[in-house]
């Protein structure tokens, strides 16, 4: 398989001064530009020389996870015996897998001790996973907007989402259409109802730009909406929205076992979950939940809160808060 | 047009012992049943001889909103002008068409005074737009689990069910695939996260039952929407889901220019609004606002809570607190 990569700074001799960096469901391995003429990334402005994760300290490494399309293999790249995109010949992957794959990738490039895995979201799961599947080389986690396990609401709204994409896939389309409706409801989920409020209100747009149809946008916050799943549908593959949803419904800290926990105790690794007040997909709740399941483990975590009107997406918006909790991370 | 009600109890000589009960989207006439060998209703136990809603006492009628497919006409009834289905030739209607309707129908029942107008949800719009729309005529509401204004978030939900359905038409369905998606998402909102943590957990289906598909049926949680989404489509007409959510979307009542507000002042109505302390489709915060908001224009209007785990739906489920709640606003 293949895998894409990006990596910021130098790693030192000794491999001992990498920083890994999880992507969300939807994002890739470019995290930040690496200078004034590349595009921008995910969390931009917090990578680079004299930015939180300063570049000229730090070896940073994000890659694109397994199941993705951002270059990384996943089900719409070539199968290797026709050709032809895997489609479901695919097989269903877990968050196991693809911090399995990104092991591999630190091997390669020589690192030997990750002094912190970062993430939000679906990258707070391998974030927490690289913990409990290599405790000798992590010494910190941070875990932004991430659960101990999907809760059966947050399971809920991905089916919904893959329920569309199938609907689409079985009436003949592409599944791009169904996954822009998987990215509507998602998006809803990603942000918070006061945030709504404040932005769209009951603003209608204006009626001369709308369909004839009676069903035609009517209002501000579904135009917005509709732009968002249009935007998705032009980057990214329907068949990668249904198998990284469904590993992350399957993440579950606690089917590691006694032994890994022991393993984690002994490494020494030491985890820092954030939690976003307004968050309603993996609301703050499960993230002190998180925290206090890791404790009763025998593992060093400490709780930290994001304040923010923007709900779960605020671990991408709120660069100062989150900027903040990168320092406190790395004084663990 | 036809419509299609139930009623019980007696209207006393005068017609002003009425009391008026307004379903919610999906819901139909028949509240309750009429005796022991008719079938339950959506709010059984709630109407009868004894009951909070004492047909001893009170003259009770439902009737089927304007835009369903439970007798009353809608897009799905056929058009006067070629027997067909409208489907999208039936116009766009409003809460405010659905109480205009209900008034014809009052006036050809004899009732000329309302002791009290009771709905939750789209049926609470229903009670809060009769108190504006005929106050003259209106004594009482008791709205549950409706807000002032369908918040933008509300309309989001609404906006991805619609959009599933129409997914479903565009691409030669009849909608019932799609409406059961938008029911699936929809039962999330009626319901809570704890919920759904204390009934499914992470609990698995037997896997030899699920198709052999990569991405069948997983979890308890998922068949628990997916049962949803096919109980209603054996139920429920998609175009009927498509306008009915459109009206909900628009309410506002807000739209009541200052003349109506001034009649229902001097029409002495008294409003009681009930919020659910754990409901996401329309927190419990909304309808305090709600009451707020009733009070700056000089409605008199006192908030009540249900506490329970059930969330949107609790007003269907928690049937002691609101029967106690009917009492409280018949007392008012």
């Amino acid at each position: 398989m293949e895998v894409a990569f990006e990596t910021y700074g130098e790693l030192e001799e000794g491999g001992e001064n990498a920083i890994w960096v999880c992507h969300a469901l939807t994002g890739d391995a470019h995290p930040a530009s690496h200078g004034e003429e590349d595009r921008p990334g995910w969390w931009e402005g917090m990578v680079g020389p004299g930015l939180p994760l300063d570049t000229r300290k730090w070896f940073i490494v994000c890659s694109n996870v397994l199941g993705s399309c951002y270059g990384t293999t996943g089900p719409a790249s070539p199968h290797p015996g026709d050709g032809l995109p895997y489609g479901f010949r695919f097989p269903l992957i877990t968050v196991g897998d693809i911090v399995r794959v990104q092991r591999e990738l630190a091997r390669y490039l020589g690192i030997r001790r990750l002094a912190l895995v970062v993430g939000g979201s679906l990258g707070a799961m391998q974030a927490l996973e690289w913990a409990l599947s290599a405790p000798a080389m992590v010494e910190r986690v941070l875990a932004l907007a991430g659960p101990f396990a999907s809760s059966p609401q947050a399971i809920a709204w991905n089916e919904v989402g893959r329920q569309a994409i199938l609907l689409d896939l079985e009436r003949g389309g592409t599944g791009a259409r169904g996954m822009a409706i998987a990215r509507m409801l998602a998006m809803i989920t990603y942000r918070s109802g006061d945030e709504f409020r404040m932005r769209f209100g009951r603003e209608e747009v204006d009626p001369s730009l709308g369909e004839p149809h009676p069903f035609r946008l009517q209002y501000q916050v579904e135009s917005y909406l509709h732009h968002q799943g249009e935007k998705l549908v032009r980057r990214f593959h329907p068949l990668s929205y249904l198998y990284l949803t469904r590993a992350m419904d399957d993440f579950d800290l606690g089917r590691h076992g006694e032994e890994a926990w022991e393993k984690a105790r002994r490494g020494g690794v030491k985890i820092m979950a954030a939690g976003i007040d307004t968050d309603i997909l993996y609301p703050a709740a499960e993230v002190r939940e998180l925290v206090l399941r890791l404790k009763q483990r025998g593992i060093p975590a400490v709780y930290e809160e994001i304040q923010s009107i923007h709900g779960h997406d605020a671990f991408l918006i709120e660069k100062e808060a989150t900027g903040a909790l990168f320092a406190k991370a790395l004084s663990m």
